[in-house]
């Protein structure tokens, strides 16, 4: 008999004050188990092609350092991928760089259909509500931060990039946050690096932030930097500090444009 | 530091094809860290006031059994009960049975208001979803079932009846079960007992079957008789067989209508 109860999104710091509201939609790499592991073996399934490893760890300081409201994802991207829109081909993946998926390979509409319900509704609902409620409850203006974490090596190519800020069309944030990494020179920071919007990865920045005229980032770290939790808060605190001046200078320069 | 990751709302077997869509609206007694324990002790914070004991072991054994979706809450009622619509005063308690509520006492719309957004939303949009999915997956008719227990003694008073099924206007799958269980004759079971459509426990029927013409019914179980995991599986595999046995009846009065 299966024991196997799963989140489609959970929460943490829901009730914080921070105009900052965090998500990490590949948190997990939980395979429901009427799934049959999708057909894959078990070093598929620990991959990073079933999630990002460590960035739930950094998501989670980073919501205590900051007092910020995080949701996160409970199953893996395999099953649905909650930074893509249902009409992307890669929403559910029949392949992910060197995997074949078996049991995304011929699912039928309403298979398909089902997984975006039950996978993709909750964890988007519940976002766009935390991002609404902190609207509400805050003067200033709140800004979307997603965690995400890539693989040091992708079809072979070694990737130099350590932390990637990456924008869909606003670039205020992640050039700010970026900025910020130039002056303290501790890592390897770019814009829309190791990929970008063209690679259809700003589904959720655009869906939650600019649609409603709100800064964004995607964060991207190597996962090699976040391999332990110990790695991982402390990537956190780094990155907790870089948040705090981007805003702040965020806030300088609208501040600047609204009295000049 | 607050380690305190919860969610909103958990699943389980929602890719099964049961008919049957089960759903636990008081599964869990969480309150997330930030709202400090809604100021009770702990007494408080076990008993039956924060969720239904018992309720979620015998939701999912019956989820195992018959093959059905379950969802379940993820959260204290005390936070948000999910089993009552926001305009409920008893939505968020300020008292419940004997015990005081001091963290919501005094709470302002826009805390009412957070509370519905994170946790009744995403609750109901999954079970909306999953009511909707096995409608287009399965020919035959999909009914719900929630599962909750009760306490033995309420107000000094005690409770009789073993199993409650209750039901808001249509009537036809608790009474098939309430017939079956008089049959066998195991447990004490009655209608709308211990309490009833009057005392606004049945939204969740209303708002997810009744809506669309879908049977429906609320099982209610005193909590002593499934105290213990081991308990809570015997009940799920009685109840199990009441609910096919209930499911085939209507299924039979169905097609005598229809062919009448």
């Amino acid at each position: 008999m299966p024991d196997d109860n799963w989140s489609p999104v959970g929460v943490r710091g829901v009730f914080g004050r921070s105009p900052i509201v965090l998500a990490c939609e590949h948190a997990s790499r939980h395979i429901p188990v009427e799934l049959n592991n999708l057909g894959l073996d078990e070093a598929a399934r620990i991959s990073h092609a079933a999630w990002d490893p460590g960035a739930l760890h950094v998501a989670e300081r980073l919501s205590d350092l900051l007092k910020a409201p995080l949701i996160f994802g409970g199953v893996s991207r395999l099953v649905y991928d909650c930074n893509r829109p249902p009409e992307a081909s890669d929403c559910i993946p029949a392949r992910s760089e060197i995997f074949e998926i078996p049991g995304n390979a011929a699912l039928t509409d309403q298979e398909k259909d089902r997984r975006f319900a039950i996978v993709h509704e909750p964890f988007h609902t519940t976002l766009a509500n935390a991002i609404t409620q902190q609207q509400r409850a805050l003067a200033e203006p709140v800004v979307l931060v997603t965690v995400h974490s890539f693989t040091p090596v992708y079809h072979g190519e070694r990737r130099s990039v350590e932390i990637g800020y990456l924008y869909d069309t606003r670039s205020d944030l992640s050039e700010a946050a970026c900025t910020t990494e130039q002056s303290k020179g501790r890592y390897s920071a770019a814009l829309n690096e190791p990929y970008g919007p063209g690679d259809g990865v700003t589904y959720t920045l655009r869906k939650h932030a600019e649609v409603l005229g709100l800064s964004s980032t995607m964060i991207e770290i190597r996962n090699d930097l976040i391999l332990t939790q110990e790695a991982a808060h402390s990537m956190a605190s780094h990155l907790a500090g870089v948040l705090r001046t981007a805003l702040a200078s965020l806030s300088r320069s609208q501040e600047g444009r609204s009295t000049s």
